[in-house]
């Protein structure tokens, strides 16, 4: 299973690769840039998805769906959108293919050229929005609050496997508010809903900020955050909230009339997470045994193997561990009998630990005849022998303690690698010989981040919400500065 | 609500057209062909999606996710696949937008032109079977059962909401299997999950047959069907499923090595549903008022409605309405009470009425005094008083019997529109005065089946699986015929 398997400390991003390719996450396709999700990563982004499906549902969104394609004059609209997305964009330009005059294959129908291009949709702020001035009459019609699940194409020159990969699945959601205040309430509720699914469920301690006014999104006026930190001290932005102000209402024209009865424009927020997140996933607990899965998104939480000599000793354990499997299920405990019987146990131990199962009861003949059961954990890799009376119950308190633990272990390591320095020099030292966040302070222009992320390749990951103010001097200016931000190298 | 309704007596298809629009369905967007499919309609497709994924995953099937896009090579490798796709497809062409020279907008970036164009998907084999081909070896990796939700396109000339769009939602499934009986049965199974599904969920009656050859998906040596007949006497295709024999495999030249050590071609399936469902699902049980929906697949399946004269008779009813809710929702029951403040009763009635929701309870201050609730049924549109005690065994029990009466009401009339005619005289009476299946003797050539498409646009909707062998007379061609096949007017 783990053969040629790099480990983290050789190569950490060919350790990343590897594990991605080796767990049967996902694989490169014939069309460049674009990843075949394979089963088993595809089982853990259906996990994330019902689990943030759940949580939008509970904040009063409904899901629709907008169409794949754009037409192009909708980018112009407006102006730093365009700017932020036509340079990476698929392009269609024609609806039919003909047979080649030589015979040999197809080729593009020339008479079937589109009057006007369309644009597989990047993300879908404008046609939403144009949307939406059919649906947005009166304050009545407010909040509308929708999401949307779907695939989107960014045209990127260098992908990786779920970091970064030219069409991506992703969830985003387009609301509309009748004030200011509303607008940036949801845009920070959506954060937490974020920061909450992280920690809660991907184990993954975040950092919930804003960004720089270089980072935002285009066409925000404010964009919000979560950052994490991968186990190589690289940081990854892990979800964004974004704050529209009225600038898609303005370009789409959309107006509604208010109580007092005035026309005014809406405020917009919009906000994504993405199959990124299995990248950050990976890198936050997995290690060189493969695959670390919290609890509460592995496919198979728990997986039984029996361990026998003959088909007498087979018939008994299979009688006891259909039993277990059946109560765990009532537990609602995600379980799996693996039974098959052509792979040695062995074989089969080294596969779910590769794949990241959390928990592998392991049921021999003299475990049947103590009545006891071999526990493995896959994330601290202790092995214990325990009674089959009680199991259950301490199955559902391991699990509990497994995803408990993978968080807090993450959240030592990150919080060991926020680092505070006061001048520049620091700075590069830091960045180079530990990574992690770099506290520092920065005099707030863009000219000086741009600066530090040309010669240093950090950027500003964000400034951290509820920042304490602080008087200080950016360590590359020099100039007064009043707060400290977070700069670390990024996925 | 039902303001400017075209009845179904007036004008079928403009009534369905008002319908899906006026429950808040779907709309045409701003793309030619391409629909927005709006919250209440999204949601019932939820339904659909996860009574489905359940019954895949309950028949061995796993999800992956494939890419949109498809290299123009793969699709010549199937000679009769790409004949049936090249003529409807989106071609990306290039992958940048640049700003225009005349400063006016955005133009195609002709620098960034593909060496091979992609085509946005219309179906998924090749770029599959391409993949597949990295995946399987040996006999063990069979059988591979794979199942993908994604969005498709097919630049369809003339399209209708739901029912042909260019591009549109579904699943297809992907298998993989050792040998042609091992496929054929897949074939089968597939078929029977979907009629299943119709009649259990949509509570619609399918007929199961065989395609003829005619009217095979492109690549297939098979293709099985549900066939349901709408309101209207017009024949809709609810789902098919395609026995691929080794074309793909052949094409894409995966082979395995079997338990023998032989190496041989796989066996291929595929098989779709698409949000087409909702068309079917609409114009099997829907009327004058609006929508209909089974209790099964209905996002909201009762609703509650406070009639109220004052604030000191809310507050009563909310206690009791807020607890109702609650044992209703203990019983897996989806409810809603609606006390919003901006709407009068009434007009929440006809609301949910024309959007179809099973069953209303209102309840006044007068209900309150008498420990009764006024409880409405969507589908015969009968009121009754009942008592509040019992009142949630009463709810689940109306549900099934709702569940179970749209069912028989449309399969008595899809049963009383299956007519048997022995003549082309008769065939032209019936199609034009009556409508609905015709069954009737063919002599089983695709000319015949083409020139009787050509005179009446009644096609061969399929040869019913166990069809009785009779023999008889080919209502055109006068030559001998072995059995009877359904013919009708289809969408």
């Amino acid at each position: 299973m783990a053969k040629d398997f790099t480990t983290m400390e050789e190569n950490y991003s060919q350790w990343y690769n590897d594990l991605v390719i080796k767990a049967d996450l996902a694989e490169n396709s014939a069309v460049r840039g674009c990843m075949v999700i394979k089963p088993h990563g595809y089982a853990i982004w259906e996990m994330m998805q019902q689990a943030l499906d759940k949580k939008f549902k509970q904040t009063g969104h409904v899901n629709a769906y907008f169409p794949l394609f754009i037409p192009k004059s909708f980018f112009s609209k407006e102006a730093s959108h365009v700017d932020g997305f036509a340079k990476e964009c698929a392009v269609v330009t024609h609806y039919r293919l003909k047979n080649s005059p030589d015979g040999k294959g197809i080729v593009v129908d020339e008479d079937a050229k589109l009057e006007e291009e369309l644009i597989v949709r990047p993300t879908s702020e404008t046609i939403i929005w144009h949307t939406y001035k059919g649906w947005i009459q009166s304050y009545r019609d407010l909040p509308l609050l929708i999401n949307q699940w779907a695939n989107v194409v960014r045209w990127e020159m260098r992908t990786r496997l779920f970091l970064r990969t030219a069409e991506f699945l992703w969830q985003e959601g387009h609301t509309a508010h009748a004030t200011a205040d509303e607008a940036i309430e949801e845009t920070e509720r959506m954060l937490d809903v974020y920061a909450d699914f992280a920690e809660n469920f991907m184990a993954m301690p975040v950092i919930r900020g804003k960004k720089t006014a270089n980072e935002r999104f285009a066409g925000a006026l404010d964009t919000y955050c979560i950052e994490a930190l991968m186990q190589d001290g690289k940081a990854l932005q892990a979800g964004t909230s974004h704050f529209l102000g009225q600038n898609f209402a303005k370009a789409f024209d959309v107006k509604f009339t208010s109580k007092e009865g005035k026309l005014e424009y809406v405020w917009a927020t919009s906000w994504g997470v993405s199959t990124r997140l299995m990248g950050a996933l990976i890198m936050s607990h997995s290690d060189n045994q493969g695959l670390v899965l919290p609890p509460k998104l592995a496919p198979i939480q728990v997986v039984i193997v029996p361990i026998y000599k003959d088909d007498e000793q087979l018939q008994k354990i299979n009688a006891y561990a259909n039993q277990l499997k059946k109560e765990l299920e009532d537990r609602d405990i995600r379980v799996k009998y693996d039974n098959r019987d052509n792979q040695r146990p062995g074989w089969k131990f080294a596969d779910y630990e590769f794949k990241g199962v959390p928990l592998r009861i392991a049921i021999g003949g003299r475990d049947m005849e103590n009545g006891t059961v071999e526990l493995a954990r896959r994330d601290t890799k202790e092995k214990h022998t325990v009674p089959q009376e009680g199991l259950t119950q301490e199955i559902a308190g391991l699990l509990t303690e497994i995803q408990d633990g993978l968080f807090q272990k993450a959240l030592k390591y990150r919080d060991s690698m926020i680092h505070q320095v006061e001048t520049y020099d620091q700075f590069k030292d830091v960045l180079e010989n530990k990574g992690g966040f770099i506290s520092a302070h920065w005099d707030g222009t863009p000219e000086t981040e741009e600066l530090i992320k040309q010669e240093t390749k950090a950027t500003i990951r964000c400034i951290p919400l509820n920042n304490p103010l602080e008087e200080g001097v950016c360590i590359y200016s020099g100039k007064t500065s009043t707060q400290r931000v977070l700069f670390a190298k990024a996925y």
